[in-house]
């Protein structure tokens, strides 16, 4: 009998990565393709698509294509559409399941890149055999992706799991959403920058990446170490308050930011102990991902079928 | 064939009523007793299972017990026991459901009973047929209640659905758990008697209870229609933070302040609408809770257990 493989696709708004994943999560093919290239979303799909056959044409006398799962942001897991995502160039409502599964002939799965990741940490990662677990991705924004009892929360709508956007200060910083306080203008690449920015004084013009931070602050310098504790406290705080809503066995932290170690993971945990709820102490915990930085979108979208055909 | 019913048994600090419910939510005993005359549980167990052999002596040829369900403050789904319960004289680890079981010799679950109410409202009430909702309890505290896809949301210990002691604002309002700021001291009976006395520049010894301020905010006055006001401009927030977690089709609204109607309902709407995050704005529905006051708690706690007969 033929070995299964599964295509994980994750369209981002600068690169679309892709590859092939096997049922323990082996990566047997990865390629990555600008998105911007490609004006038409279906002009993307065929040059996936054409990556994908040329790699079964070798590969195809051990293996077979069992289905197609897609990250991408604003991606909804009901009826398979990106709708109308702030960093792509395609505009309004994108049914791009049905283009894969169209030209593949195998069932495509789609949901948003945080939450194709919490798959992917659950099926390949640190949270094999967890059933309520929190999954939190400090990028450029905060994305995130709950699992309940074994099941990725999708809600009525198919848009549950964006805690980047609980406003955490009703008169806080300005965030890309139009509101004010959102969680991720605190706690994310794009957060910290700014508060090492309100630290320092400096003026708005002045732009620094996290990693400048993430540097000087392995160098002592006390303006970025405030910065990460800062972040820590808030984020602490953040899920402190989600504990209180599903309960979860352990939160983990993934993306750039969680990549700071004991900078971001001790003021985010000593933060977190102090707010949490008396029934919930010492009892939840706060950990890195175990998926690769590189490996974890290609992982998470494949891992959306693979839970499927595990499932069954 | 007999018909079968469940004994519901909410147990509160002052009451513990109970009740036998039908398939419909028809209730065909109600009873209710003081908590406080029983030193031990096991003393609270024998009379109200006296009660319902007694029922049973004239219904018993039409009728079968199927089953109990519990609901009470800090009652744990998982193993049924209550857990520390604060307004209970009873300490320690109380095994109730195994209690109930042994005695009336059929299967009791166990919930706390904001959890309880909110199966009752899936079950009996205006939540029949949604999937995704949460529900609410605005008492003295703030209790709440979680459905995801059709099933309460535990989480890994039982004790999910806190949004009570979600912390609102970190340099707030002292709460009863000991941290500060928590959506309760805010959005409740007590928190509206708080917000009104301060708006009033009371001396904190002066207490109203709610009651008192829905009646004032009736006849037109500025500081009771100004609590609810506040008190509606902080459940919003508080609400379409949740709606960021698990994206609900509706929030039903139960207990003493909800039936206030307008003078709560339209400042919340309102804040929610707000702050909601613009995937969500216009679809997500407040509504007030479908179950009576005075039988939902009964209701809340045999729907555990019809729950569990109607999915088989």
């Amino acid at each position: 009998m033929k070995q299964k493989l599964v295509a994980g696709i994750d369209i981002g708004g600068t690169n679309t990565t892709f590859g092939l994943v096997d049922a323990k999560g082996k990566i047997l093919l990865k390629k990555s393709i600008a998105t911007e290239k490609f004006p038409l979303p279906e002009e993307l799909v065929v040059a996936v698509c054409k990556q994908i056959d040329k790699a079964f044409a070798t590969l195809s006398k051990k293996y077979v294509l069992a289905g197609v799962g897609i990250g991408a942001p604003n991606g909804n897991y009901f009826n398979g559409c990106i709708v109308f995502a702030p960093n792509l160039k395609w505009k309004g409502i994108v049914p791009i399941a049905k283009m894969f599964e169209k030209t593949l002939k195998v069932k495509a799965v789609l949901t948003n890149d945080a939450n194709a990741a919490a798959i992917g940490e659950m099926m390949f990662g640190g949270a094999k055999g967890m059933k309520d677990f929190i999954f939190v991705t400090l990028g450029t924004g905060l994305g995130s992706g709950i699992v309940v009892d074994g099941e990725m929360v999708y809600g009525h709508d198919g848009f549950a799991g964006e805690l980047g956007h609980v406003i955490m200060f009703p008169e806080g910083r300005r965030c890309g959403c139009g509101r004010v306080g959102c969680l991720e203008t605190y706690c994310s690449a794009t957060g910290i920058a700014t508060t090492y920015s309100l630290n320092k004084k400096e003026a708005k013009s002045v732009k620094h990446d996290s990693k400048f931070i993430y540097k000087k602050a392995l160098k002592g310098d006390k303006n970025a170490i405030e910065a990460f504790n800062y972040t820590g406290d808030v984020l602490g705080l953040a899920l402190a308050n989600s504990v209180a809503y599903t309960s979860p066995q352990a939160i983990f932290l993934f993306g750039g930011l969680a990549l700071a170690g004991n900078l971001i993971f001790k003021p985010t945990i000593e933060s977190f102990e102090r707010n949490l709820l008396n029934i919930y102490k010492n009892k939840i915990k706060i950990l890195p991902s175990q998926l690769k930085e590189n490996d974890a979108a290609i992982l998470g979208a494949a891992s959306l079928i693979w839970k499927e055909l595990k499932n069954k």
